[in-house]
């Protein structure tokens, strides 16, 4: 895959506000916040999706991730956060490295902005696609 | 804490369409689905937030996660999707078992509705604020 402005981060070619950093996952704050304290959460491995990355490196951020949303909440003092991971142009996916964002949501509503048009599961549909996919795991 | 909905589940005292489980993890479809082949994958160990899960149950969830996309993937043809955590009332959680919500996008645009309000990062006040989360760690 071609190098995108994360793996350039990742090896120091570009600067960035770091905030946590080992051998598999680099957090820094994004450059188009949300909100204050909107952080990223990037491996070290280069996928494009999460559908992509090696079980390692995803095992990896997720045990980074709980350590690093509560230090983004004791700098910013948001309880309320989301984590939010992009996949594919058409799911806002903007830069095609797997990066994991931590957006505080504070009370006059700053932070990420969902849409929830819930439906309902009709049993039968839903029986037959949960076999499907776990034909498919 | 008190015993949620999705604790019940992983003790099979309410069903669910099963997609996936192992020693740690459980994932089933959502019964309010934003778009076909909603899926939430969940900790077993019980905690409300993300900040409050052991680095261990984190690293499971982030190890599930790609096979479970593949899996979704799969079966439904969506190639795009969004990846959702929401810890907090305001952050649009409900129940409060960490939950990741995998959630296909489709060329219509069923799926998940995102706002992107994104700001600017001014320099100063980003080189404190990465400094102040990153001692935190």
């Amino acid at each position: 895959m071609s190098a995108t402005i994360f793996s350039k981060i990742i090896a120091g070619e570009i600067p960035c506000h770091r905030v946590f950093e080992n051998a598999h996952v680099l957090a820094f704050l994004d450059i188009a916040p949300l909100a204050r304290g909107h952080t990223l959460v990037v491996p070290k491995e280069p996928a494009p999706t999460l559908a992509q990355l090696s079980d390692e490196a995803a095992a990896e951020i997720g045990r980074a991730l709980p350590r690093i949303c509560r230090a983004v909440v004791a700098a910013t003092g948001a309880a309320a956060y989301n984590v939010l991971q992009n996949n594919g142009a058409i799911a806002h996916q903007a830069i095609f490295h797997v990066h994991f964002h931590i957006i505080p949501k504070y009370d006059d509503g700053t932070g990420l902005e969902l849409g929830w048009p819930a439906r309902s599961l009709e049993t039968a549909a839903a029986t037959a696609l949960a076999a499907k996919i776990r034909a498919a795991v």
